[in-house]
């Protein structure tokens, strides 16, 4: 195999856009060293032509005219990192029928039209590689795609969204309220002025998507995702939390039984404090990813930013270059969920166990209340928490904790404790995440 | 690119070659679905035919004949799972011959002889793959050659022995002698009868070397690597550097800096408690890779065992399988040192921090003894640690954190100390690994 060179267009030259074009033109030898491919990036199109930017690019190669790229038949590689899912779909599906392999970081647009996509490079006979769409510079698609290709994998519990896990680790370790954390992190750069994506949990959703399609192997939307987002976390539960030993996590889960029932959920999460996921801190994502045969990995790394995500996209560019990513792509058949036998559960279906904070009035037979009906839903107590507090209108917070049961029962046991004289406030109820030890 | 069926022959059936055929006669129809290519076990070699195995093996596949398996045509991958250096480089070398790519899971062959066996390999148009011969079932060979393609490899951190992580956790949690340690670890089936490769941290240095050879492009040997293993681990260390934070950890280092000056070196190490290497418990291994895009990365998972080690051997089937592996062998150049700029810096130069044990008499101005010694050598203190005791020999430690000094000042240094007359026995010396903060 002689030595090649591999031409490169680039559209949108936005922060992570600069960190790509600074890896080709800076360490294009060393690449070359490595892989025998000379990469060379020869056009880049952009809206804005004029902005300054923290890269030097060689003259002319900027240009607004997305053809100038799509007409240049020397260029086999086309990287979408314009982001949304309008104008960006439709440039993947103009590079990919200019006979352009195609490289993105959209997670958004992945998860929601990835099969129309995937479908139309297929018969474009291209590919689509998508390394940097989940957890920034952690190369976690590869993990899961080659170097565990021999597993089945059984689940993932993944912190994949920066920007809540700033928030949740600001909150933990400095006692501040939400508020105070998510306006620290816009600051911080770590959160956009509109959050509602990030701290909603729908951008964790849109990357349990993508992860959870390429490990079980069939067609996942985000709508088939039970989405809880971390917006009402109250500081007073992961202070209680901590007293009982946990720490409050975002996590994308997805676990697939034996049987082929897929359970996928993004929501507030308490796990085991002294857990490898407990102690991912602020903007760091990880990936702990169950294999039948490797048991537990965890991957871990930064989740965003210019230079992390660019070298996610700059890995894609090598594979797809030396032809490898090609060969995986064309078996990557995400079956539409008709055509498969795998079964995505309701969250109703999932058993679990929960925390629960009640405001409830400071009076004898209190708990008797609280425990008859925990009762009747068949639901049994691991753990109780109660502090003497000292203020003037007589609430108190009451907090339980449940041994393993079914959502459905704690959703019924939800709704009459609401109906309680004694319940001031909408009860608090977070799950709690026993991530299985592999241990011996 | 239609599907195919690819023939696969195994030499050794051990426990990992166990694992390998195990995977690949029961997940054979899974892992065509992912890569469209029919993996087929049609021959295993091994010197014992009779023994019972935990698996059962279609009649007539297993042989002791290695030439039924080089003589087939048909055979397109063969995986040496032998173990030792002279008989399984002799099996490498006949395979590579005989037309077939070679997949291994030995350190100590490739570590001593890998330049050799790839030199081999690259005349006879085949390749070698390796990802089982570092940290078992983490794709830690894959993340660094693919999935962090883009980066310069500026540092490696490497927890890659399960024998003494075991070992070092038990004695840090349970208060445990080393000999006790080493004692269960033994029972556990987790450290063999000779245990010397592995505690005298040789194992480590084979996978520091076959890390930092692929990291930073350049023929690295065992003897190149500053190797201290763990076999005088006093227990009394462990405790009082948990006191001031730190966890005892046996390290593999490889750093690089911009000049192109290498740091290798496998030692007994200090790193702070709260760091997610200090983290990794029991028989876990876990690498951290430091990339000037990326920054810090961690690969956490099983280091050894069969299933484990197994499902790294099939990713490289996999790999091999696809004509993926064979393209980066072909670039796996790792210039001997005379052709490359790489200076592989000797222990003397180490800057570090250090902990100092001396047992000392318990009389008025031993410390201004200890202190003149340091700075005598121009070693700066930064912390200091002398309980109470209330023996009878009127001997106590003393213990001593320095700043950042020389290696080369600390050994002059303690024999100085040595020469002392209130210094009653060897001085211990212990390296503080300031693992660099990837924070914001």
């Amino acid at each position: 195999m002689a030595d090649k060179t591999v031409k490169i267009g680039l559209v949108g030259l936005g922060t992570v856009g600069c960190g790509v074009a600074k890896i080709l033109l800076e360490d294009c030898d060393y690449i070359k060293a490595r892989t025998g491919i000379k990469l060379e990036l020869t056009r880049i199109v952009d809206v804005d032509t004029e902005k300054q930017r923290p890269i030097k690019l060689p003259a002319g190669i900027l240009t607004n005219d997305l053809n100038a790229l799509l007409n240049d038949k020397d260029i086999q590689i086309g990287i979408e990192l314009v982001g949304g899912t309008k104008i960006s779909k439709d440039i993947q599906l103009k590079m990919l029928a200019a006979g352009k392999d195609v490289i993105t970081a959209n997670k958004a647009l992945l998860a929601e039209h990835g099969n129309e996509l995937y479908a139309a490079a297929h018969k474009a006979d291209k590919c689509i590689a998508f390394e940097a769409s989940c957890a920034g510079g952690i190369p976690i698609i590869s993990a899961i795609r080659t170097g565990l290709a021999g597993n089945r994998i059984k689940a993932i519990y993944g912190i994949v969204n920066g920007t809540c896990n700033y928030i949740l680790t600001n909150m933990t370790s400095k006692n501040e309220s939400f508020r105070a954390a998510l306006k620290q992190a816009q600051e911080k750069g770590y959160a956009e002025a509109d959050p509602t994506l990030d701290i909603g949990g729908g951008d964790s959703a849109h990357k349990l998507a993508i992860l959870s399609s390429i490990s079980f192997g069939c067609e996942i939307l985000p709508e088939d995702i039970f989405v809880e987002g971390i917006e009402n976390t109250d500081i007073s539960d992961i202070r209680y939390g901590g007293e009982m030993g946990y720490t409050l996590k975002l996590l994308a889960i997805g676990q697939r039984t034996d049987e082929g029932k897929i359970f996928l959920r993004v929501h507030p999460s308490f796990v085991a404090s002294e857990s490898a996921l407990a102690r991912v801190d602020g903007p760091f994502n990880a990936v702990s990813i169950f294999g039948h045969a490797v048991g537990q990995t965890m991957f871990y790394g930064r989740g965003a930013g210019m230079m992390p995500t660019a070298s996610a996209v700059v890995a894609d560019i090598i594979d797809v270059a030396m032809g490898n990513s090609k060969k995986l792509f064309k078996h990557l058949t995400l079956e539409p969920r008709s055509k498969t036998a795998c079964y995505i559960s309701k969250i109703d279906e999932l058993v679990s166990r929960f925390y629960i904070r009640l405001r409830v009035s400071d009076k004898p037979g209190v708990f008797a209340q609280i425990c008859t009906i925990l009762a009747k839903h068949e639901i049994s107590l691991s753990g109780v928490l109660q502090h003497e507090e000292h203020n003037t209108n007589n609430v108190v917070p009451a907090i339980v904790i449940t041994h393993q049961t079914q959502q459905k029962k704690i959703t019924a046991a939800l709704a009459d404790f609401e109906k309680l004289e004694i319940v001031k406030s909408k009860p608090v109820c977070i799950r709690i995440v026993d991530i299985p030890q592999d241990s011996d």
